[in-house]
C-alpha cells in the first residue's frame, strides 16, 4: 500500500464517521427512537433525554456528558464490571499516551534521518516502500548506533506499561472491596453454592440429609437450603405456558385493532388452527383456544412443580446463611475430607447461575474441562480447515448450483467482481461470529457454574485465537512466507527482507486499527442496524407492549468478542511501538474514541447481563502481559536481525515481566477469586431479609409465589410416611 | 562380582545381623539398660518391662509384640505421623509381595531358560557375567516374544502399585479425619497463625490493632491474641539462666558426693573460676558463685520480659478462637484485600512452632523459597565438588601433613590399606550426613513455620538428591559412561552393551539393599551405639539426675533421612523389579524386616517430637509415584533396548501414572493441606479451657507463669498515656 492509498483509505473511513455521527446527531434527538439511544435510562426509570441533546440543540453535547461522567456513575449505572472495563480502556490509552510522548518526537526523526531502504532498495529490487516506511525502524541501518534510541524505547514501553497495570490493578482491587463491602444486601453474598453432594442415607430426604450437615457445622448462621432440582421439564411446561400467554395478549391486541381499524365496531375475533405453528389442522378461536391451553397448561405445571420439588432432586445446593463473613469463609474452605464431595463455591448471582451445570460431578467437570481446551487448542491450530469449508461453500459456483435462482443476479458483471474479492471475508466474519457462540458453548459445556465465569473463560479463548491467528498468522506467516519463497531465489536477502518486511506489516494494522475504530465505534454509537431492526420488527412484527419491549431490548456490552478484539489492538500497536512508532497515535485514537463511545453506550444504551465484582480484570491483565511479553520477545528478535550487538540487553525484559506477572497474582488474584473476610464485615445498611434473598434463587418456573416450605415439608412427611 | 563373592557377602551381613540380634536380646534384658531399649514407656511412665522379655525369657517376644500391636496402639503411643509411617512400610511391602507372585515364579524361569548372555559373551568378551545375571532379563534375546511376559509384568507392578497407594491414600485419609476429630482439646486446633500483619495505626499498639481486626471479623468467637516478639534477648538471657542452674545443681550433688566419699564429713566444696569458659579467673566457690549469679540473671530477666512484652512486638500473631470450626475455616480464609497482608494458616503445635521465622514477610519468603530451590538444585548437580574437596582433604597425603602425628600410625602397611580404600567412601557418609543438615537448614531459611514442615521439605529434597544421584548417577552414569568407552572401540556393541550392563548394576543394588537391612537393621534394633554413649557419658560426665536423663533421650524416628531412604530403596527395587526380579525378594525383606524393627523401636524407643496429623503422607505418595514414573521410563527405553516391536504400548503407562497422581491430588490433598470443616465440627469431650490453651503458646523464656494479661494492660495503658 503507498502514502496515497493509505491516505484516501484512511479519509474515506473519517468522512463515514462523520456521517455517522451526525446521522446519531440527529436519529439520537428523534423521541421515536429513544428506545434504541436510551434504553438503559428507560429501563431505569429515569427520564430519556434529561440533560440530552433535545435541550441543549448541540449535537456533541454526548461528548461532554461522557467526559464528565464519574467512575461513580458508571458503577451506579452500569455496574462494577462496567467501571473495570473502562479501566481496561483507561490504563490501555495511559500506556500509549505515556509511550507516544516519548517514542513519537525521539523516535520518528531518528528513523526518518537514516536510510537503510534507500540503500537497500538500490540492491534488491520487486520491493515497494513508501513515506510511511521511512519512519519506521527498518529504515535505520545495521549495527547502527541509533539502535541505542530504539533498545530504551523498548524498555521505556515496557516500563510504562508494568506501572499502569500495577496502579490499575491495585485501583481495580480496591473497587472490588469497596462493591463487596457495600451496605446493601446482596443475595449472593449470604449463599453458598454447594456440588457432589454425596447420596442421602435412607430414609432422609437430600433437604434432611444438606440441613443436617451445614447445621452441624454453623449451629447459629445457617438459615436456609435449597435443593437444585431437575428443571427439563417444569421449565418446558412454563415456556410453553409463557408462549400461549403471548400469544393470547396478541390476539387479544389483534382484536382490540380490528374494533378500531376493521369497520366492524364488534370485531373480528382472530382464528388459529391447533396443528404444526398454526399452519395446519382445524380452525378455532384464538382467544377461547388460547385461554383453554393455558388452563390445562397451569394446573400442569403446578402438578410438575410438586413433582420436580419433590422428586427431582439433583446433587447440588445452594445454601443461605445470616452472615455475610461466613457465606463468605464457608464458600473458601474445604468442607469434606474428600474434596470431591460436598465442593463449595461462592454462589451466582441469581440471574446468572447456569443451573443445568450445577449438578455435574466433580471429576466430569474436570474431565469435560481438559476435552474442551484440547478442542480449542485444535480450533486455533486448524482454524484454516473449518474457514476453508465455508469459503468452499460460498464460491460463486456452489452459490448458483445450490441457489439456482440467483443465477440472472449473479451473472452481472459488476455484481460478480464484487462478490469474488468480498466471499472469502464474508466466510471468515461468518465464521468469527460463529467462533464467540462457538467457545461460549464449549466454556458452558466445562460445568462452569455462573454464566460471567463461561463468558471471562470463552474471552480468553478468543483472545487466544485472536493473537495467535490474525496477529501472528498474519504478520510472521506471511513474513516468512515471503521470506522463504525470495529465499530460494537469494538465499543471502533472507535477513534483509525480514528486518524490512515486519514494517512493511506495520502498514497493513495500522490501516486495520483505523478502520476499526472510525467503522465500528461509527455504527457503534449511531447504533443503525439494532435502528433499522427495532423500526422493522415495530412495523410488521409487534403487536403488544412486550413484544415492543423485547424488539429494542438492548442486550449487554458483549464481552466475549469485544474484549479479546480490543486486546487484539493492544497487541497490534505493542507490538510494533517501537518498530513503527506511527502506530501509536493510532492506538491512542482507538481507545480514547472508544472511551468516549462506550461511556456514552454504557450510561445510556446496554444493561449489563450481570455482576461479577470485577472478576474479568485479572484476565484482562495477565493478557496485556502476555501481549508485553510477545512484543519484548519480538524485539529481541528484531533487534537481532539489525544485527545490534547489545541486542542481549533485552533478554532481562521477558524475565522481568515473568517476574511482574508472579508478584501480581500472588499479590492480587487470591481476593479476585475469594471475597476477603475483612471485606465481607462490613456494615449492612439493614438487617437483611433472608426470605427475600432466599426468594430471588427461585427458578421462575418453579413460581416464585408457589415455593414455599409447605412443599418441602409436604414432600418431607410424606416420605417420612413412606419411611 | 561372581555368585561366590555375592553369598559371602550376604552371609557375612547375615552373621552380623545374628549377632546383633542376640546383643539386644541380651542387653535388652538388663535393668540398667532399659533407659535405652525402652525409653518411649519410661517417658509415658509406663513399666518398661511389662510383658517385655525379663517376664518371658524369650528373645524374640518383641517381635510377637510388635506384631500383636494395632495401628491404634502406634497412634496411641507414638502418634499419627508414626502410624503413616507404618502405612508407607505395609504399602510398599505390599507392592513388592503382590509383584513378586507374579514376577518370581513366571519371569525367573523365562529369562533362565534363555541364552543371550551365553550367546553375546563368545563375541564380546572382557565382560564377567555369572549365574545371578542369568536369571535376570539381560538373559532374554532380542525380539524374543519371551519378553512379552516382561512387558505384562511391567504393567502387573504398575497397577498393583496404583491398587495399593489408592487404598493407602484412602486410609491415611480416613486416619488423619480421625485425628482431626478427636475429642481430645488440642492447643494448636483452637488456634490460627496471622502473618504480614501491617503496623498498628498510630496511637493503637500492635495488640488493639489485632485484637480489633479479628473482633470485628469474628464478634462472636474471638477468644483472644498473641502478638509473636522478638524474643533472642529473652532468649538468650534465658538460656544462660538455665544453663547456671544446671552448673549450680551439679555443683551441689558434687559437693553432697564429696561428703560421702571424700572422707571429711563436712565435704569439699567445689571451686570454680569466673572467667572464660571457667578456666581463667578469680577462683570462687561454685555453688555461692551460682546462686549469685542466678539472681542476677532472674531480675534481668523480668526486666527484659516486660521490655519484651511492651516493645519487642512482631508483625505476628497467634490468634485463638473459642471453636474448632471456626478457627478451621478462617485457617483457609482470605482475610485481607491485598494477600499478602494479614495472611492467614493454620497454627503449628507449640513444640514445632519456628518462632524466629514468623515474622518473615510474605515476599521475602517466596524469594527465598526460590533461592533455595536453585542451592538445592545445583547442589544435586555438582554435589561432586563438594564431594570432592572433602575427598582431597582427607587423602593421606595431606592427612600427614595436617597432622604429622598421625605418620607412624600411618606408615603402617594395614592401616594405609584400609584407609585408602575407606577414606572416599567414609568422605561421602561424612558428606551426607552433613547434606541432611544442610538441607533442614535450607528448608528452614525459607521460612517455614513449623518444624513438621521443614522436615517434610528437607526430605523431598534429600529424595530427589538420592534418586537422582545414587541411582541415576550410580547405574546409568556408570553404564553410560562404559559405553561409550566400547562404543570407541566398537560403536555397534554400544546398545548390546547397554541392554546386558544394566542388570548388572542390579547385582550391586542387590547387595546395596542387602547391606542396608542387614547392618542397618541390625544397629537399629540394637541401639549399640546410643548404649555406648549412654554408658560412657553416665560414668565419666553425668553428674545429676537432669545430666543422666539428657544423656539417654531417645529422639524421635529422624524423618529427614529416614524417608528418602527408604524411598531410595522403593526406586531401586521397583526399577529393577522386572528386569531382575531377584531384587524383589530384598526389597520384601527390607520393608518386612524395617516394619517389624521400627514397630519395636516406635512402640518402646522413639518419642516423636511433633505431630503433623500424617501431612508426611501426600509427599510419600507423589515420590513413590515418582519412582514408579521412572521405572515405566526406564523400562519403555529398556524394551527399546531390546528391539521389541510392541514397546510402544508402554506408552500408555506413563500417561496413567500422570492422570493418576493428578486424580489423588485433587482428591485427596486439600483434605491434608487444611483441616475439612466436617472433621472440625466433631464433637468435643468437654470444654476447651482457653487459658491453658493460649498458655501452651507461650514460649518457656517469656515465663508461663508470668504472662498475665496485665503486662499486656500494662503496657496498653502506658503508651495510652504518652499518647
Amino acid at each position: 500500500m503507498d502514502f496515497s492509498s493509505f491516505l484516501t483509505s484512511l479519509g474515506t473511513s473519517f468522512i463515514i464517521f462523520i456521517i455517522l455521527m451526525l446521522l446519531f446527531a440527529w436519529l439520537s434527538r428523534r423521541p421515536g427512537n429513544s428506545v434504541i439511544y436510551y434504553p438503559n435510562r428507560i429501563l431505569k426509570g429515569m427520564d430519556p433525554l434529561e440533560g440530552g441533546p433535545s435541550r441543549t440543540r448541540n449535537p456533541f453535547s454526548w461528548i461532554r456528558e461522557a467526559l464528565s461522567s464519574t467512575e461513580q456513575d458508571i458503577i451506579n449505572i452500569s455496574g462494577l464490571d462496567t467501571a473495570v472495563y473502562f479501566v481496561f480502556l483507561g490504563t490501555v490509552l495511559a500506556i500509549f499516551v505515556l509511550s507516544g510522548l516519548l517514542l513519537l518526537p525521539v523516535l520518528l526523526p531518528i528513523a526518518a534521518t537514516d536510510n537503510n531502504i534507500k540503500g537497500s532498495k538500490s540492491d534488491v529490487s520487486n520491493n515497494t516502500f513508501d513515506e510511511l516506511d521511512m519512519l519506521s525502524m527498518g529504515n535505520v541501518t545495521e549495527k547502527s548506533s541509533r539502535l541505542w534510541a530504539f533498545l530504551i524505547a523498548t524498555y521505556w514501553v515496557s516500563l510504562v506499561t508494568y506501572y499502569s497495570l500495577w496502579k490499575a490493578y491495585n485501583h481495580v482491587s480496591a473497587l472490588r472491596a469497596a462493591a463487596l463491602m457495600s451496605p446493601e444486601v446482596k443475595s449472593e453474598q449470604f449463599a453458598i453454592l454447594v456440588r457432589d453432594i454425596p447420596p442421602p442415607p435412607s430414609g432422609e430426604t437430600m433437604k434432611q440429609h444438606v440441613d443436617s450437615y451445614f447445621k452441624a457445622i454453623y449451629p447459629d448462621t445457617f438459615y436456609r437450603s435449597m435443593i437444585v432440582t431437575d428443571n427439563k421439564m417444569v421449565n418446558k411446561i412454563h415456556e410453553e405456558l409463557e408462549g400461549y400467554k403471548k400469544k393470547l395478549e396478541r390476539a387479544e391486541a389483534v382484536f382490540a385493532l380490528s374494533k378500531e381499524t376493521g369497520g366492524k365496531p364488534e370485531g373480528v375475533r382472530p382464528t388459529t388452527k391447533t396443528g404444526c405453528m398454526g399452519l395446519l389442522g382445524k380452525k378455532v378461536d384464538s382467544i377461547e383456544y388460547f385461554n383453554e391451553k393455558i388452563n390445562e397448561l397451569v394446573s400442569k405445571l403446578e402438578a410438575e412443580q410438586k413433582l420436580t420439588l419433590l422428586e427431582k432432586h439433583q446433587s447440588a445446593a445452594i445454601v443461605f446463611f445470616t452472615s455475610r463473613v461466613v457465606a463468605a469463609s464457608a464458600a473458601q474452605s474445604l468442607h469434606a475430607q474428600m474434596v470431591n464431595k460436598w465442593t463449595v463455591t461462592d454462589a451466582p448471582e441469581p440471574r446468572q447461575v447456569i443451573w443445568t451445570n450445577l449438578s455435574m460431578k466433580f471429576f466430569m467437570r474436570e474431565i469435560r474441562q481438559y476435552i474442551v481446551y484440547v478442542i480449542v487448542a485444535l480450533t486455533i491450530l486448524f482454524y484454516l480447515i473449518p474457514i476453508g469449508l465455508i469459503s468452499a461453500f460460498t464460491t460463486l459456483g456452489n452459490l448458483k448450483k445450490l441457489l439456482p435462482f440467483l443465477k440472472p443476479v449473479l451473472n452481472i458483471g459488476a455484481v460478480r467482481t464484487v462478490l469474488e474479492a468480498y466471499l472469502p471475508q464474508i466466510a471468515l466474519i461468518v465464521f468469527l461470529a460463529m467462533l464467540a457462540k462457538l467457545l461460549l458453548f464449549l466454556s458452558k459445556a466445562e460445568g462452569i457454574p455462573s454464566l460471567s465465569h463461561a463468558i471471562r473463560a470463552a474471552s480468553g479463548k478468543y483472545f487466544y485465537f485472536t493473537v495467535l491467528n490474525v496477529f501472528i498468522g498474519v504478520t510472521i506467516g506471511n513474513t516468512l512466507f515471503n521470506t522463504f519463497k525470495d529465499i530460494e531465489n537469494d538465499p543471502n536477502s533472507a535477513v534483509d527482507i525480514l528486518a524490512t518486511s515486519l514494517p512493511g506489516s506495520a502498514t497493513f494494522f495500522l490501516t486495520y486499527v483505523a478502520l476499526k475504530f472510525f467503522i465500528g465505534y461509527g455504527l457503534e454509537l449511531s447504533r443503525i442496524v439494532p435502528l433499522i431492526i427495532f423500526h422493522v420488527k415495530k412495523k410488521y412484527l409487534c403487536k403488544t407492549e412486550n413484544e415492543i419491549k423485547a424488539a429494542w431490548a438492548p442486550g449487554d456490552l458483549g464481552y466475549v468478542s469485544r474484549i479479546p478484539s480490543d486486546m487484539l489492538v493492544v497487541t497490534l500497536v505493542m507490538c510494533y511501538s517501537v518498530i513503527a512508532p506511527l502506530i501509536i497515535p493510532f492506538g491512542v485514537i482507538y481507545f480514547g474514541l472508544g472511551w468516549l463511545v462506550l461511556r456514552n453506550q454504557a450510561l445510556k444504551v446496554y444493561v449489563p447481563s450481570f455482576e461479577s465484582y470485577g472478576r474479568m480484570w485479572p484476565h484482562i491483565h495477565t493478557r496485556i502481559l502476555a501481549s508485553l511479553l510477545l512484543y519484548q520477545v519480538l524485539m529481541f528478535g528484531y533487534f537481532g536481525v539489525k544485527k545490534f550487538v547489545y541486542a542481549p540487553i533485552l533478554i532481562l525484559l521477558p524475565i522481568v515481566t515473568l517476574i511482574f506477572a508472579f508478584v501480581c497474582r500472588k499479590k492480587f488474584y487470591r481476593a479476585f477469586s475469594s471475597t476477603a473476610l475483612e471485606v465481607a464485615a462490613g456494615e449492612l445498611k439493614d438487617h437483611p431479609n433472608m426470605e427475600q434473598i432466599y426468594r430471588t434463587y427461585v427458578p421462575p418456573s418453579l413460581g416464585s409465589e408457589k415455593v414455599d416450605d409447605d412443599h418441602y415439608e409436604d414432600a418431607i412427611s410424606r416420605l417420612g410416611s413412606f419411611a
